[in-house]
């Protein structure tokens, strides 16, 4: 089986991510993985929602939508319908609980950390490409706040970033696009720290179940997508990559 | 360790599946494991979603709720907040795909089956109690629709059934009780096929990530249980357990 | 006329009260009258509305819901269509004006009452057996509730129950089951206490208009069914039944 | 005890009935009883809800609504809350039904009439001069219909029309005001036909319950009350009166 | 060309403003244009929205809306649908504006006007019919308000009316009644004060786009249009009418 | 006065129009005008809305959205908040409307073209450079369209643009940026075609009134502007803008 668009079945697209794409969030960047792009943000806000205050603990929470355009035939504004739907749901519960993975909220004070990702054009993988991309946005965010409050010790604990696996035509593979998604019979997103350990694994049997061998070796795969991308994230943030994980013991 | 209700680290609830417990769906069980209590009813539609119109495939979706008095503080009811919150959302979908991926929605024909899956008293595991018991009350479904329609050949293709497991104070453990999934550092629900394959995998480090031995681990406890839950429901539906997958190649 | 299910003209249905039939809630009964079945659920909170705050007093509220599973064709469940049906507010408004009307809420104190009333099965009388049965859920409540708090005198003044009626056929009926209720000319619910007197009568002419007589016969029947239905919540309640209008002057 | 406004007990407002109040509707009226204040219309639609396709038969239904300034503090718009409130749907129901029990369905053929009353003025009784109000503005509608149409039979059967009574310091009154209404002890709506028969009854122990004998003085209260209100009706609508009623066996 | 009603090209159609309409809000008029008909109302409130809070700056703030019956084919409900329409929206902010433009809101202090339009029947021009009302109703409430809080000097600093323009069969006309509306190829809503200023000026081309030298033309007819108005609101209140702009340097 | 960015009176912002921003769209544009940024696309449909069909004729229509992190502060996404605002109504009736009022909807047959304009970043003027961009958007899908369908003639009639205009401090300047906007006191957008002739036309008195006088600078302040855009527009579309216009008698 040759990939759609000729690379292997281990390689992942192309990916770029330009740091400050917006002027006012605290944090923000574009991350481009191939014909997907996503505008992920992050902007602080001194307070907390109601079940943490008075804890002293802080909060990062995460809202993603598709620009109607972003797809391949155009997908009706949620805010048009009234309402959201359950995979936006799915998939701002899930970067919320990525970030917050790697984050110690009780270093980070009574504060929310809201995170935005807009899919401008979507081509598979827009969710794990938010959460590799709104990492980066998040930690812009905290090497600013860092320079107005005096951390106890850095809170981002570690790196972590994400991709999808899959298995295709019975083969396991990296990185799925948008045509690959759609005849995948397994299918499987996963979220990794600079470690090796996971956050998150969500495989999901499409069109048919898999076998324990077939999901270690789509973890397999993933751990090196996730590795290379986390090898991106330092170099985007430059300098400030050092702080992260710091303070851990 | 020991378990808070004294059970061993390998050792699920006590459950039981009380067929056609409501009189006009076309299949009911009352689920109960432990104290969680589900009532799962499947409705069969003979009509489909417009996006399946015409292409002679059925669909089967699924719907889920919990009653205001199920938990332990008063759960505001959904219907009159006006929204569906994400954790339903998400749990429908979960349930809707496990039930489909052993079904041959070809062999259905254009019908829409409905799943509801409503939470009577909550500890712990409601949505893999509602996936076991409504794959039940599916093959009640299945089962009359079968004497009024003439299938080429059964469309249930397999047993599925589904458990949660986790690690509590790093001890894993299976079939979390709420208090241990309250206080679990990694949770897991697991949906499995007789066969042993795999539907869906979601593993979530809740206060710390995992190492891939720790996901092995869980998934051998995942698997016991699974296989236990299955001769359950074979047993509950006596007889016309023996069309499960009796079409099968 | 025979009725369909054999009974008298002036006989309700074999009624059974399950008392604790949910572990978390104040109170909890399962009621069930023929095939009608009902989960009542009170939940005390110790705040009020905002219309009360600093009065002193105190609130009881009701929501009312159908499982989709529970009435003949599948019932669109309403926190999916995002509102609350007219019948639904209906139906919620009158439990809760029938259970204030026997409670002296300057005695309760600022806290408020939240009664859930859950339709299992519906055959009928679902909104009278969801009053007598919440009458004992709140009865349990105030029982707990009293041996944390020191009442000045016990809150709950009188027993209150509530009864179908209707003319079917020319003929005055009580305690219609489905199938009678929907070929009614004319129905009506009754709402009585202890004593006799009525809280609230509802009649409405469904295929024709009815007279001053047919009015006061239907009351009557409704009276007989009530003092029965009385007896059992007495029965059912226990020795804590003894406290209601002990503070009766 | 003398009413604040010097009635006699059973003595209605002064009511005044202003037909063809709006230009476009087919059939309008303005009805002020004392204070209050109602716009009801009636608008012919050639087409019938779903469930009544393909029956030949027809349906009314009703819409209620209270402007902003109608009442002592500023209403808020139910249209800016987004949803409508369970009062305003019960009475919605409530004037649906009443104008259906005196109109033969079957002889008005597969069209809606849609009735909307519209509170410009609250002072109590909204809800039955909107009744009392709203038969005139279908009589109208008919009447014109009638003309287009060719009726088998005049598919208006009565007249039809409404009152509140009540309990004040334990005096039964007719029709009350709003300051009346806000200090009774009971509270009755009674909507009757010209024949002298009940078309619904719903009263409701406010302060306290009531008993039999009391029940009985409020119906011969409303009685009197609605038959002087069919004099007006009778009187306002003119020579088109005499056909209502005339294809009655 | 001949209008419709037999006007001149410059003549208003004939305009009725009866004022205190309603008895409870603190002002209110039902102003009449021709066959267009405008409930319009002033509630005073003693409370600012969040972001006025603690500024010592008043408010004011509208809302508008149609009853079912007003226009030619039945009006469905926006309370009803759960939603307020773009239409309604734009028009409710633009009369908030018109109304703030003429009131010195930190002379009215910590309060909110709320202003109500309520169409009762509408035959074009209810936009501008509601802003020239609702300056009136909002007169009355300052009055009011003026009797119980000495101002420093009176809010109102100048009168302020609108009426609609537009170009029909090339021809520029004052004040389109509907059917002219339906048909006009420009159409421009025009807001000004007593000085002849500007407060809003809205111009749109339906059918065709329109030059510099038709605009000119509009605003002059306009502007002779809303000079007359003033002189009915003056007229109609009475005394009062001379506070308005008394404080102005 | 100097201008806060330095620009004359008369000088818009740098502008610039990337075409084919997206991929799946039929026309999309990312315009940039001095920090605003929007992404403008057109996509086809074959359908038009319930009103249109079977007329022959097509329809355009407009959505606009902003990304949370376009503005200063976080802007709360309209799809959680369940509703769009009524800024967010106004904007995308009046896209709409200006694209409409150079097509001609007859020749473009029964098809719907939507509009989507998404802020990534706003810094003032984001309605009227949607305008500008969805034009050039338009005009790349009806391109895309000219080949797949035979026109009798081309049915974009001519090029459109639209400016922001507004009195700062007194002074009438050219094409706002935010700050500027914050404190105008008048504020005015204009859309105008090629031929400079008047699409719409909205001036609002934010802080004072406005005399004839200042309206004929401003607009020919926006004249000056547009006529710059249409430039820049031709010149972004290259040779398909020689179509534009060709058709016109």
């Amino acid at each position: 089986m040759e990939r759609i668009d000729g690379r292997n079945k281990d390689e992942k697209r192309i990916i770029n991510i330009i740091k400050d794409y917006i002027k006012y969030p605290d944090g923000s960047v574009l991350i481009e993985t191939g014909n997907t792009k996503v505008v992920c943000t992050a902007c602080i806000e001194d307070k907390v929602p109601p079940f943490l205050k008075g804890t002293g603990e802080g909060w990062i929470t995460s809202e993603y939508g598709m620009l109607p355009g972003s797809t391949q035939s155009r997908k009706p504004r949620e805010s048009s319908k009234g309402k959201v739907d359950g995979r936006t749901m799915e998939i701002q519960r899930l970067i919320g609980r990525a970030l917050r993975s790697v984050v110690d909220l009780k270093l980070l004070g009574e504060r929310t950390i809201w995170i935005d990702c807009d899919v401008i054009q979507a081509d598979g993988g827009t969710r794990t490409a938010s959460i590799t991309g709104s990492f980066v946005a998040l930690a812009c965010a905290m090497e600013k706040l860092s320079k107005i409050v005096e951390f106890e010790s850095y809170p981002i604990r570690e790196f972590v970033a994400a991709i999808s696996v899959g298995i295709v035509e019975d083969e396991p593979l990296l990185d799925l696009c948008y045509e690959e998604d759609s005849n995948a019979m397994v299918d499987m997103n996963i979220i990794m720290t600079q470690s090796g350990q996971l956050v998150e694994v969500q495989g999901t049997g499409e069109q048919r179940p898999f076998t324990r061998e077939e999901m270690d070796e789509l973890i397999n795969l993933g751990q090196k997508g996730i590795m290379e991308l986390i090898e991106l994230q330092k170099e985007v943030l430059g300098e400030s990559a050092s702080k992260i994980g710091s303070s851990k013991q």
